[in-house]
């Protein structure tokens, strides 16, 4: 880990209502002309819902025996999840960089293999109780992470914009957990810091009161975290975890709503794991 | 222009019916194995009409005074665009590539501002007789192509595949003719060859009669094919025109519908003009 390396901050922008790309976007131009180097991961799940209700192939859930929720992606689902996240929020956040004059550059997974997964080929299912087995699911494991690639569009001064799209070993796009996703580039990275920026100002002791956020945790602890995690608060926690496990010095959950919210979580205002 | 230039080959993927991804695919793998340097552009007409019924907001054209036809991109129309371009054929030719063992690296104008463009602030269109001012429109007309982003992706032994928006002053994505886009991109990587795969074997004299193909044509004979170009046809002839001007050696308009159809191309199948 050299300095230059110690620097980079990998930011994922949460792809559920109420996080406000705008000021993100602002914020990360700010910090750019102060030469921080970011790189920023993205999901996409309310507009890939909404395409899906839009195109009459609604999204569907699969819950995991031990209670985690993912997206069901056979192949139909899968062609909608890659125009919502790469071809709608992918661009809009590229768009909206642009006009603020970085030189974002959007990229998903797939190109130049820049992530590479292992498909789950038979996933447990939990329905009325029942359990079953699916095997027309499109979505991965991560298996590596090309931070060259991402290297390179540092060092031409460009901000690398990254939509959670894998490619699998038979060149297939495989729908990952964009929070994870963004655990593995800020791993593969050696970053320093990995924001999760979401609707809510962190992990609460006692969802939804917003004073019981838990504001500090040390590490070993986060294992404990677990128990007040609800949906997709489970895969921040897990993304959280290979991060620190995986070398990332410092993971924050934090709102990506207010005003500059990768300052606002820097300062503190946040759930902080390190 | 050095050696290594020389060899550079600019494919344009048609992106209308008939247009078979997968043989074009396939050639171009093996010409990647053959140590030929190759960059992709592709259009994408089909699949965002085909999105924009799907959504409810149908496609539309307009005609200029002087007979050509584009399409009309308000800001709705453009978002469903960059859908279909953008999310679903470029990710699809890319997966197709990896399939194929070729390391494709997808992209639009917008990322890293590889294509510049000025938005066109107003159109003239003639509908039913009569003039009017289109000023809601998005597409534009390319002012730079960045050569280096590209040279570096091909010396990474990646294949550029590249979506036909460029980025607006303003940072905003712009529609623009992807055949004149492969044009500017084979100009500005000061390629041998452009070759515009589409769904009929060339320019015919007598359209649509296949015996009257015009094989070779002297480019200081173009602007007498315009006469015979029809429809999307003068773009390409457009398109031809630019990238001869601007030092690029070879433009084939030729059959993306045949197996092996880059050969095929380059065995005198089509409309070769030099």
């Amino acid at each position: 880990m050299n300095d230059k390396n110690l620097k980079i901050m990998v930011v994922k922008i949460g792809g559920t209502e109420g996080v406000d790309f705008s000021r993100i976007c602002s914020n990360a131009a700010r910090l750019i002309t102060e030469d921080k180097k970011l790189i920023l991961v993205h999901g996409g799940s309310a507009e890939a819902n909404q395409l899906g209700v839009d195109l009459n192939i609604p999204p569907r859930f699969i819950t995991s025996p031990s209670g985690h929720t993912s997206r069901y992606t056979d192949q139909k689902t899968m062609e909608v999840f890659i125009m919502a996240v790469n071809g709608k929020v992918n661009s809009r956040l590229v768009s909206q960089l642009q006009e603020k004059g970085v030189n974002a550059f959007g990229l998903s997974g797939m190109d130049g293999r820049l992530i590479q997964a292992t498909r789950k080929e038979a996933i447990q299912s939990v329905e009325n109780g029942k359990r079953r087995i699916i095997r027309d699911d499109f979505s991965g494991k991560i298996d590596t992470v090309q931070a060259d690639l991402l290297h390179t569009l540092l060092a031409a001064e460009m901000l690398p914009v990254i939509a959670p799209i894998a490619i699998g070993k038979a060149g297939e796009p495989l729908n990952v957990d964009a929070d994870r996703a963004a655990a593995e580039v800020a791993a593969a990275m050696k970053a320093d810091t990995l924001i999760l920026l979401t609707a809510v100002p962190g992990l609460m002791k006692s969802f939804p009161d917003e004073r019981t956020l838990i504001k500090k945790v040390d590490r070993k602890d986060i294992t404990s975290l677990q128990e007040y995690a609800q949906g997709r608060m489970k895969n921040k926690v897990l993304g959280a975890q290979e991060a620190l496990e995986k070398g990332v010095s410092n993971v924050l959950i934090a709102d990506g709503s207010v005003e500059n919210p990768i300052d606002h979580a820097l300062a503190g205002n946040c759930t902080w794991i390190c």
